[in-house]
């Protein structure tokens, strides 16, 4: 598609770092390719994107982005099918919920053409980094930070957008142990939970890391203000099975609302699987653990797919949960990511090829 | 003091850029110093400080810094006396403060040594740049980012501490108007918002610009569960007077724990005004306002040392403050400022020489 490179210039790396790269033993988003996306906002205006080769980032000690947190950030994965073609999944999603995260981080908003035409260039030209191994993809990571310098605690004048990528293996491996939070919080009511700002993943670690010593992998955020609804799984979106109910709290100020969430609960609804999304309390979890209603708890989001729960602590004690044959987790990650490697049809109209 | 820059190295820059500041005319924090603090943390250790020519930070496009927020920082000021003697104040608050954020943030905590040997051999090496003139001080910048990579949301490797200066003159000029929150807030229970993380600041922008547009200076922030809390002023404490009893907030995780602010009350007690430390309601700021009760209100932090507030809006109606002779505003600023530029004794032995 001529037109669709028409913003963007590409100024190719003379060298490529491909042929070092061990595509059968990827982990997560370690590994960048030969080029990278940049466009910069200066003088009041985003200006031209341009594909150049990957590169480190040369900005001012008093750049506001290293006082101030002022950076948000999406997720997205780049797709090869069996003949080779590249895909990207529902990447217009992304696209307007960077520009909800740069509104609440005051942020310019980005022109829609510069997201996707710059996205898709930058793919066309590392297209050979998209890996065609079961269970790899293409991570990209769009981002914008505040290059603008000051030590005034207020917004930049300037920014730059990039999209790096990391070809990756499966960014977790097995069923995960996790712990219900019941001091600390990743978002406050009217604060910046639902966007996806830097500063939200940074106040996650410590307690992450509290959660592991303990020996779970991650934790559940509850509400800050009660820790009685469960709302996050680390950085994925919950979904928690009661019977054979698949239930999934309601996006809020505090929530992020996911593209993996969303689409599962459309499959799960075309599949004729029960939903319902509203609030969900710890005690009906723990209740449902006890008398063998829980059946399934999953988080959900682009990196990890779905990534499913072994089992949870919360006030001491361990519950684990069953191991099931025929679990939503499997067939709705069987599903969502057949329509991702283009292997199934695409009643939904998710699949966005990289052309 | 020989001992006290052992650890530090200096490399002197080649110029100086200090004939071109018009130190009668200083803006804040927008034009730096000739040098600056480095002292970077690989290999699972802080390495020897160093200072250097003031120069742009190179980082790859994956530095954690760019995708989770992991980042602190201090803000603190270096004062000169009649003598041309340099002074800074209480600065080893500031330390203990930065690996109170350190923590919460997942940053490996500094040694003493390399902040305080870092800080006083910057200072010497830029002893000319602390101005003279009245009001005007040399603002500390030390900061910590992660520069460590990779897209896996978690703690960086590596991490660099920096301590960049800025002389500068007065951060507000005259009083401000405030608006009281009712919808966004800067932190959760549970959250970051006792640390002097990055993100607690990016995520204030979106808010204030409202306030702005609305006629206002700042925003004054309230708990993010009731809003009935008042909690701080922009990035500053919060004090209020009613009759005669000067009243701030208890610090909690969600209010940072202002070395003004602790300044301020201990001063205040030692000249015999009352205060109260506890829960201020906005229900009985309004009251207060309306009988005539609330004497005056101001914000305290290191920037703008008290900032006067002229008046508050609240649910759509705006409340004025009386103009006062002899405000605590004034009399406790005098005070401190007194205390920071050395023309008062110090009982409180907060001064520190920078030698
Ligand atoms: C906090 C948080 N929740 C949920 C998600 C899942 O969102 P998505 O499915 O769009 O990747 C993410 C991002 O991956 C996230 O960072
Ligand atoms: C959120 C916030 N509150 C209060 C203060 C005041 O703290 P200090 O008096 O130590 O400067 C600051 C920093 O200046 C701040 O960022």
């Amino acid at each position: 598609m001529e037109t669709m490179t028409k913003n963007v210039s590409v100024e190719k790396s003379k060298t490529s770092k491909i042929s070092e790269v061990d595509f059968n033993n990827l982990s997560f988003g370690s590994v960048y390719t030969d080029h990278m996306l940049v466009c910069d906002f200066v003088n009041g205006a985003w200006q031209t994107p341009k594909v150049v080769p990957y590169q480190p980032i040369t900005l001012e000690p008093s750049a506001k982005i290293f006082h101030y947190g002022q950076s948000i950030f999406e997720g997205m994965k780049a797709y090869k099918d069996e003949n080779g073609d590249a895909w990207l999944f529902r990447p217009l999603e992304n696209f307007k919920r960077l520009n909800k995260s740069a509104k609440r981080l005051a942020i310019p908003e980005l022109p829609e053409a510069y997201f996707m035409e710059g996205l898709t260039t930058l793919l066309q030209v590392e297209k050979d980094w998209i890996p065609q191994n079961p269970g790899s993809s293409l991570y990209v990571r769009p981002f914008i930070l505040a290059s603008g310098t000051g030590f005034h605690a207020s917004p930049a004048d300037e920014y730059k957008f990039i999209i790096a990528c990391a070809p990756s293996g499966a960014y977790f491996s097995g069923k995960v142990k996790v712990l219900i939070e019941e001091n600390y919080s990743r978002a406050a009511n009217g604060g910046v939970g639902y966007a996806k700002a830097g500063g939200n993943y940074a106040g996650q670690f410590y307690p992450t890391q509290l959660a592991i010593e303990k020996g779970y992998n991650q934790v559940i955020w509850t509400d800050d203000n009660t820790h009685e609804y469960i709302e996050e799984a680390g950085a994925m979106n919950i979904f928690v099975r009661i019977n054979d109910t698949l239930i999934t709290g309601p996006t809020s100020d505090r929530i992020l609302d996911g593209i993996t969430r969303k689409s599962i609960l459309e499959i799960a609804e075309d599949q004729g699987i029960a939903t319902e999304v509203r609030k969900i309390t710890v005690s009906e979890v723990v209740e449902a653990a006890k008398n063998g209603s829980l059946k399934e708890m999953f988080g959900a989001g682009t990196a990890a797919v779905v990534s499913p729960i072994a089992g949870f602590g919360y006030q001491g004690t361990d519950y684990e949960l069953p191991e099931l044959d025929n679990s939503y987790a499997t067939q709705l990650k069987t599903y969502i990511t057949d329509i991702q490697y283009n292997r199934t049809e695409d009643k939904f109209g998710w699949r966005y090829p990289v052309e």
